[in-house]
């Protein structure tokens, strides 16, 4: 395979903390990186950089690894705008909701679900995602499950089965609740990484801890790996049923009550926060600053959906993360890129150190606060090598 | 010349009433539109459109007047991302502010700073901008404020003296404002088109109501328009001063009491918003919503500078109106197009109407309510014909 060395990069982000300055960041300015079959091979001192088949220059741009969004809903078809203008206007809207997405999705065909999830990965990618979470949700039949994940498992290998996103319109819950944790579980397994469920107890379609706690525990005896949504529109047991489960991630976190946050510092499950979420329905933020204080692992991601948030940004979430949620440039930056790959129980990702993939985001800027500090500018893209 | 069709238009917003729906932004659905001369000369539905020498499709996108930016800040060396870190961190920082870009101002050379400027248009303009104001005030010298201002005229005709930015580090403030109402305006205006003053009382180096007067009747003196920086760390003088004076615009307007919002409302001054300010600074927003409830013409704009606002994204501006100023999607989209045209006084940009310029912005989306849905995502490019 050719080799090739990345030279111009003003500031490298490794996230490899044994590497340059001893931040979490790892960070080497004036540096370059040898890539060679799609892996790191070297990084260092730009003087000091070896040999390659292959140069490219970024011209005192940054580096940083890759963003890893570790939640995403990227496989619909439709959109939902005139939701969201009505929304934020205040006004009451009965345009059906998630049932809208529903409908929309089982009417598209395999080829048509595919092609709009492979645009969708593309938009990411141009924005500087280079792995991506995609779960089903919006099929809620086997067939359309199955379909659903089919296109997710033709862009990403993190596929998520969340057949448990709500119990779906005109199905009765402990007949749903059954063909999720059997029928449509067993079809569907052979597609998914993992298993993620819904659960907010306040929110009539969603579901409540004894009904999350079946889900996944079928997952898991599935073979897959555990997800959660929780504790995003009220308190709930979402939280610390995950941690028990030993969930990889818990994602939303906006209601925690101080026995939550103990548990998530004492667990293994990431908490993963979406803020793009609480910008787009105008609710309140996560306490991002509050849960690393405690010692927690935080991720971001998007949640990109038609609903709640349609933005495949994660360079906005690294703006909403500092502005809203008190991170520092530096601890929203990991949290997109290290704490995504963590959300995933990946070591390949989220990271420059060598032997990772060689997925690099150049920014066309001489640092990475720039992601927070020119909101809304398009400088994050992936570097095709 | 050579005549252009454009189709395939999902949605057109042509922001005059007359044409389609009725509404201020006048959209026309399924829509075309046929340049000529960088001319509009005909819009209308797609199966009536006229013949012509060349033919672009847009493929099902939404087409909406390329934003009008009124108020930015873009000839600037250096940047000021520590200084922003640390007031993220809410940690003591003192690095030297607005000094910091005034001395790397000054150093730069005309050919850096021309660089500089033309590369920040052309972000806006891969951005959907498609007409910039563009200030001086990073000079502070006759010698650098005329530098500056031969930078902006090289990239936009709607270019503003701002001398009057701050009383300079070392200077007396007398001899200053002497400086630039005398010998600075007189080299300045011939290379401008408005004089603009920062009137913040509270604010140690900005100017009081009484100073502000005086930079501003010198300026109208010497030909050039008039536009304002008021109201924004807190109440004073500069809104109704503006209007008293006739200015075009009023920009900030945060901290604003029920007379100056009466003074707009009865005035032919705009009232320029600039939620990126509140956004990066997280400061408290304009009241949005108020303003055009009570009548007032409200234009978007970003202030795009290297202290309080690095974002050149109009429509971030547009989601942020949306979220924080409780405009609607189409308020925010008039304000950032033929509210910003108001704002400079132009009746051929922000308008799509025959006869105005074909400053056309594309969007990757089917309808511009995605400008806000979509936040952070780059969906909006200015049209090459
Ligand atoms: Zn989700
Ligand atoms: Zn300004």
């Amino acid at each position: 395979m050719t080799s090739t060395l990345v030279t111009g990069i003003a500031e490298l982000v490794t996230n490899d903390p044994a590497v340059g300055d001893g931040s979490p960041l790892g960070v080497l300015r004036g540096a370059a990186v040898v890539a060679e079959d799609g892996r790191v091979r070297w990084t260092g001192p730009a003087a000091a950089a070896p040999a390659a088949d292959r140069r490219v220059d970024v011209g005192g741009r940054a580096v940083v690894p890759g963003f890893v969004d570790s939640h995403s809903h990227l496989v619909f078809a439709g959109d939902r705008a005139a939701e969201f203008a009505a929304r934020m206007a205040g006004q009451p809207y009965d345009g059906g909701g998630i049932a809208t997405t529903v409908a929309a999705t089982r009417r598209a065909g395999a080829a048509e679900l595919g092609g709009l999830a492979a645009a969708r990965v593309a938009e990411m990618r141009a924005q500087g995602t280079t792995t991506v979470e995609v779960k089903s949700g919006y099929g809620l039949t086997v067939e359309h499950e199955v379909a659903s994940l089919t296109a997710a498992a033709a862009v990403t290998s993190e596929t998520t089965f969340l057949g448990a996103h709500v119990v779906p319109p005109g199905a009765a819950r402990e007949e749903y609740l059954a063909l999720v944790t059997g029928e449509m579980l067993r079809a569907c397994a052979p597609l998914a990484r993992w298993i993620d469920v819904f659960c907010e107890p306040g929110s009539a379609r969603a579901f409540d801890g004894d009904e999350a706690r079946a889900v996944l525990t079928a997952g898991r005896a599935a073979g897959l790996g555990l997800r959660v949504h929780g504790n995003q529109l009220g308190p709930g047991p979402g939280v610390q049923l995950a941690v028990e489960l030993g969930a990889a991630s818990v994602d939303h976190c906006t209601h925690l009550s101080d026995a939550d946050v103990a548990a998530l510092a004492d667990g293994d499950t990431v908490a993963t926060l979406l803020p793009g979420v609480e910008f787009a329905t105008r609710s309140p933020y996560p306490d991002g600053r509050g849960l690393l204080d405690a010692g927690v692992t935080v991720a971001l991601a998007t949640d990109c959906n038609p609903g709640t948030c349609y933005s495949s940004s994660m360079p906005l979430m690294i703006a909403l993360a500092v502005r809203e949620m008190h991170l520092t440039p530096a601890e929203a930056l990991w949290a997109a890129t290290a704490g995504g790959a963590r959300a995933l129980r990946r070591t390949d990702v989220g990271t420059l150190a060598v032997g990772a993939r060689a997925d690099l985001a150049v920014l066309a800027a001489p640092s990475s606060v720039h992601l927070a500090y020119r909101p809304g500018v398009p400088i994050a893209s992936a570097l095709e090598l």
